[in-house]
């Protein structure tokens, strides 16, 4: 399908120019990691930004009725109207899992939604986060300020690197939780995926320890996530599970987690051991929580019969 | 935004017209219920049916990767790929909820999805369906006979008339179990969310017997769905709930449904009395169970915090 270069206002009252299949609205169509046969388009009324990296296209436009809206490489990443369910739980499904968190990694994420997240668990001692794209942050902290501002917590260290490389130079046992927070497994993402990596992330993790991954849809990449699960079992010798959240801008509507725990004292992720309770952090703090909740956590982990069949055949 | 009449090859491979955005591919842009601001596209293969019943506009087409689907005045209903998880909620939520339903009643759902699933319980003994258009029973037993073929079973009446005078004419207490199966409260699906025929559902269900409707994406409807909800609580003195499922074809990705009781025996929604087992129904049945399961169910009802904070405001 083409997309023909139409022009949309930006912020300056300008023109800047878009690839567009319906003109003025951003369809997610990706010749990087296609979807065929489906599309979401979502109304543009001003484009922010447009710019190139050294690893990636990155574009932010303000949308009629989804905030602002992050795209790369012509794939929408968040909006600032449903991120919410998808940070809120790539963060609380491992944080509210084992008792303290303190030491977190986050491997991606440069935007900052996800240390926002972490950072409001005040066990947590010590975030690294580990982005290899510099411009993704500068881009965050001009027109996401107040979810950027995470990185002025003296607990948050930022890393501008390979998290591949990060990750496996980490001292053994160093992390409670470790959060991939990457974009789909292609490009700069695809090694995330793959067995190196998912051992070197389990050895630096402590005991008990927790991982998560984005792992897609189960609508749209069940085998992919199968594979996913099997290479994870091989190293995440505590549990390995599929986990997934409704995310309205995604296609099928829907995204999964992989969430695994290394060998140790047991991790019930079912029933998570911190309650994040709904009067003190999500009505009384200055941006509450408007997507998780325990009940919420526990039902991610309840998954449609045509997935549970592939992911646990001997359940 | 304008919809350009452009020619799709239909199955005789003769041409039949389709409004589309984007060429061959079919958008759910409707001005009769619009939502403005976000699109799904579907790819068309070939357009299987379009006409005009007394009641609607009324399309079926082969899709490129969503099986055939079904669209009633310019919003899809139902696709083959993704019906499961709109299907088997609406009728396993409320059937497996009670001890041995026996009879049901189905307002709405000509194409007959909703009567197949219901006839898997071998406890039901009778099911009314009540569909206003003749027109979507007869495009059912033609493009998909395998779903239509739950008409032939003799445990199931169907009456091609309107249904809120068809519910308002029951005889008090007949029901067990009332499944609202229809398109979205606008024509003539409005005056199943309004007061008058909530009142008269209630009156021709049994003493702790069962009402779902479908009502809507969280996301998107929140206030519609509040108001439901209230007016339900008027008539539905057991208990009043709101449930939801992941349609990847329904924007956000999401649709949902409120399940009320009467007055009567105890409905416990979350904890559903009948199994209905992966194993017998879902594995070994000729058509087995894609979406539902035990843990599905009880998932349902696990809200996000922004439309818990809306729909249980005392909790």
């Amino acid at each position: 399908m083409e997309k023909e270069c139409v022009s949309v206002d930006n912020s300056n009252g300008k023109e800047m120019e878009c690839l567009s299949i319906i003109p003025g609205w951003y369809s997610d169509v990706s010749d990087v990691f296609p979807v065929p046969g489906e599309i979401i388009s979502i109304k543009i009324e001003k484009i922010l930004f447009k710019g190139k990296s050294k690893y990636q296209d990155i574009m932010i436009f303000q949308s009629l009725t989804y905030g602002k809206v992050i795209v790369l490489d012509g794939i929408m990443q968040h909006t600032e109207r449903d991120v919410c369910s998808y940070v809120e739980m790539i963060v609380h499904l491992p944080l509210a899992s084992i008792p303290n968190p303190e030491k977190v990694l986050i491997i991606g994420g440069g935007m900052g939604f996800t240390l926002r997240e972490v950072l409001r668990y005040s066990s947590v001692e010590k975030v690294d986060l580990v982005e290899i794209d510099e411009m993704v942050i500068d881009v965050s902290r001009k027109y996401l300020p107040e979810i950027a501002k995470g990185y002025e917590d003296p607990r948050a260290t930022l890393y501008i690197e390979d998290g591949n490389a990060f990750v496996k130079n980490a001292a053994p046992g160093t992390y409670d939780v470790i959060i991939v927070d990457s974009s789909d497994p292609c490009g700069v993402s695809k090694c995330f995926f793959e067995k190196p990596f998912l051992e070197a992330a389990s050895k630096a993790l402590r005991p008990g320890g927790v991982y998560i991954i984005q792992a897609e849809s189960a609508w749209i990449f069940l085998d992919f996530i199968k594979k996913l699960v099997e290479n994870c079992n091989k190293f995440f010798k505590g549990s390995v599970n599929y986990a997934w959240t409704n995310v309205p801008s995604y296609l099928s509507g829907a995204i999964g987690f992989v969430i695994c725990s290394t060998e140790g004292p047991p991790v019930d992720f079912i029933n998570p051991v911190n309650k994040v309770d709904l009067d003190i952090i999500s009505t009384n703090s200055e941006s509450p929580l408007k997507y998780y909740n325990s009940k919420v956590h526990a039902a991610a982990f309840a998954l449609p019969t045509f997935a549970e069949k592939v992911l646990y055949p001997k359940k």
